[in-house]
């Protein structure tokens, strides 16, 4: 079990110590119930009154909140969450490991493993690819021919990086992960669909996270491009020629058709459907489950769809949806009985 | 071929027997067309009249069904579907197996595995697991350090259960499963996204099922859990520190964002998208695709979205949607014109 | 590096040669910015101005874009981009190999491995499985027992194909997918859910498709059936009992309930969401995100859903949506007021 004394925390990692330097740290833990011995952290300042009753040993805050709460061991930090990511990484037991490669690891002779790399049982690395030194590549990953792996990239287990990609560094990929699979590019021929050869590969910058059982398929002739940061949750689906601009982060269950290009620093949410060949522009925050059937170009909040209603109201919602017609003739009747023009009614409002 | 008389799997089950108990069955069919020397069954009777021409040998069916069709073998059964099911695993080729761990598998030295196992060829089984007794470890499964499986369960092929997650007894885990990936969360630095640390894990109970390609993820302080006898199909995302309450089934490709809670023996169709922070109650049942934005406290059954239509009317439909605004706008300038007020018009129904 | 003469191209591929027979291919690429020494190709008319700066040395197109263009190397096709697609064949890397068998691969010794085949590192295969001629099964591919594989067909990696599935030939199968995992099938007991054993299997036709991480379940008692040339991109789930006609495509994403079976030749967007035990038409076409409640028993093109708006927009449209029962009442009272009946209101369109 590891433990750090709070004053060695504050100095690693640059924060204003409160209280007892001595005090020794074994492990992070939320701010309800606590646990004694162990620093949480209070990045929302609507939960101060939690910290009342926790058993926390010491928490991680920001000024002013250090000000409002002046009793208690105590690290503050511009941004109490950052911190308490850095400082709870002292105690991930998956941070540590010793270089080694497995035995059972098959490796083409060609292949180029870095220093300090630890390759997993049952492994499979292709002819021709290139590890960089410090990766992680674990249990059952296959690696295909002509791959590059940047220095300090983990690929947890049971991943598929596809022949000729290129991954930058500390780059981390989740088991089930499948990059540059065939893009799905189809020509009917006289007796049925042809593959259209997808030549192009997968770039993906530093730094860039990918989930579980997610998918990005290689290009058909240009490469499909993820940049520096990204972070992909599970079950994302990027397909062929996607261009996802740096630091954007996209929730489970996405899936992005193919040749469409996504700015930087947005925020998708899960369960979102992205038409092709459109564009996103940068910053666009895109709310669970919207239909995106067209370019954004402007940055700001975008959402669609109806949300949850009980079964009975949702069957008569259908019902009036689907008599809009109906209702709009109507009321064009009522109008034309009164002589108003439907044109001059008022409008107001947002029409993005 | 297995092949049992009928007055055996009568007593064996517990059945009402009608007919010859020497009858032999070699296996079970469905209604239509059925299959002589085997055994069907009859869960609704609106499906009597296929039963007339149906080749079947014997029928499982209720007693008051049995009561209009006095004619034929039959096994008379409270619930015949489930009994149905319980005589059809007398004929599930999967359902045995003989203890053996292949030569192949990579298991650390540490790990315990219990009596009567199988474990798969190109299994990698980490450091300090703990298998229990009768378990099936299937090919290129991957079991993470510290893990423990229940007796009793099976992981079919090429799943991963991550470091420190625990299953229960009588676990089905189908391949491509993934338990245990890293949360998806991270904290905003000065340079990008870095990862928080994701230092839960996950509790499965028992008798739970998971489905191909399912992905479940550890959760950040505190552990995601599945409670007892839980049912997941495919493609589910469930995100950390989510919780699912005692035999909740759940369809293919419905994502649950973090730190939900769902209650006790709800039904939750596919494709439908459930919000983080939220909670549902038990016996709740969600209709397909349905966009669950908000915590539904009461049991009942809920749903939203728009089904199909020709994709001429469905950009009518679009177009009159968009137009509401204008619609509520005319309207209210009618009824201005005749003096109305709007807060006045009835009301009725259900507003959940 | 392969490279070949452009009249020989012409020659293998049947297509008109414009210019110079000899002029050396080294391989295929796109119309901008085009690359020295390729060829190109123009599907579309729309595109032709792109052509003019296009560093392209060759272009395939059909005969009207040739009149047009009377400049430049050429290959004259009726269907340039199925041209294209054979012709880039030609410059695929992963197009040929070496029969070989792994060392590190399991073979059960009951399984038939047809001549020139390649089995990858640390692939599975089980006892009584057959494998035709010519096939490639990649790396940790977990093949079971008693399954057939036709000959040419290639799995990339990582698949898992169940005990008993029998594949045609030339089939493609990307890394992650999943063929005969358990179909979704229990019966509630009384101490919960039991599993019904899942007792038929999956009958995958000719130059078949299947994308990576998609799942194809077994069928309950009879077969799960995708018939010949279907193609179905990543991430999809196919439940039990499914038929999908010849030569239908599937994006990715799409989820598809059990016993629904769909007709020939269908188009199917992304993100879909199918219910069980419904048809499909042949040669329907479904746009994306689409809710398909019903049969859908007319080819054509259908749809649903909401497209996007800014999330401002998006709340005042649920509002309005909410408020539509209100809307009707208001309508109503108007007509009311005028002594106007809705019945009489006109209609027009089509409701399909």
């Amino acid at each position: 079990m590891k433990a750090f004394k709070l004053g060695e925390i504050a100095t690693r990692f640059e924060l204003e110590l409160r209280g007892d330097s001595e005090l020794l740290i074994q492990g992070v833990c939320g701010l309800q119930p606590g646990r004694a011995g162990h620093l949480c952290f209070l990045a929302d300042r609507k939960l101060t009154s939690q910290l009342d009753g926790s058993a926390a040993s010491a928490v991680i805050l920001d000024a002013r909140s250090a000000e409002s709460l002046p009793q208690g061991a105590a690290l503050i930090a511009n941004n109490p969450l950052l911190a308490f990511a850095r400082v709870a990484r002292l105690f991930d037991p998956e941070a540590d490991f010793a270089p080694s490669v497995d035995p059972s690891a098959v490796i083409d002779p060609s292949a180029k493993i870095g220093e300090g790399c630890q390759i997993g049982a049952q492994a499979v690395i292709g002819a021709g690819a290139v590890i960089g030194a410090g990766c992680r590549i674990g249990p059952s990953c296959v690696i295909g021919e002509e791959t590059r792996i940047g220095a300090a990239s983990r690929l947890v287990a049971q991943v598929h990086i596809g022949r000729g990609v290129q991954m930058g560094t500390h780059c981390s990929v989740q088991p089930g992960a499948v990059i540059g699979a065939r893009g799905f590019g189809n020509a009917m021929g006289p007796e049925g669909w042809e593959e259209i050869p997808q030549l192009g590969s997968v770039r993906i910058g530093d730094r860039v996270e990918i989930g579980a059982n997610t998918s990005i398929d290689r290009g058909a002739l240009d490469d499909t491009v993820i940049e520096d940061g990204v972070r992909l949750d599970n079950l994302i689906q990027i397909a062929h020629n996607c261009r996802i601009g740096a630091h954007t982060a996209i929730a489970a269950c996405t899936g992005i058709a193919g040749s469409t290009r996504i700015g930087a620093r947005c925020m998708i949410g899960g369960g979102v459907g992205i038409n092709g060949h459109i564009e996103i522009a940068d910053d666009v925050v895109i709310l669970g489950m919207a239909m995106v059937t067209r370019s954004l170009k402007e940055k700001g909040m975008y959402g669609s769809g109806v949300p949850i209603a009980s079964a009975r109201e949702w069957r008569k919602q259908v019902g009036r949806y689907r008599r809009l017609e109906k209702t709009e003739n109507r009321l064009k009747r009522v109008e034309q009985h009164l002589q108003l023009d439907a044109a001059d009614a008022p409008q107001e409002g947002d029409h993005d």
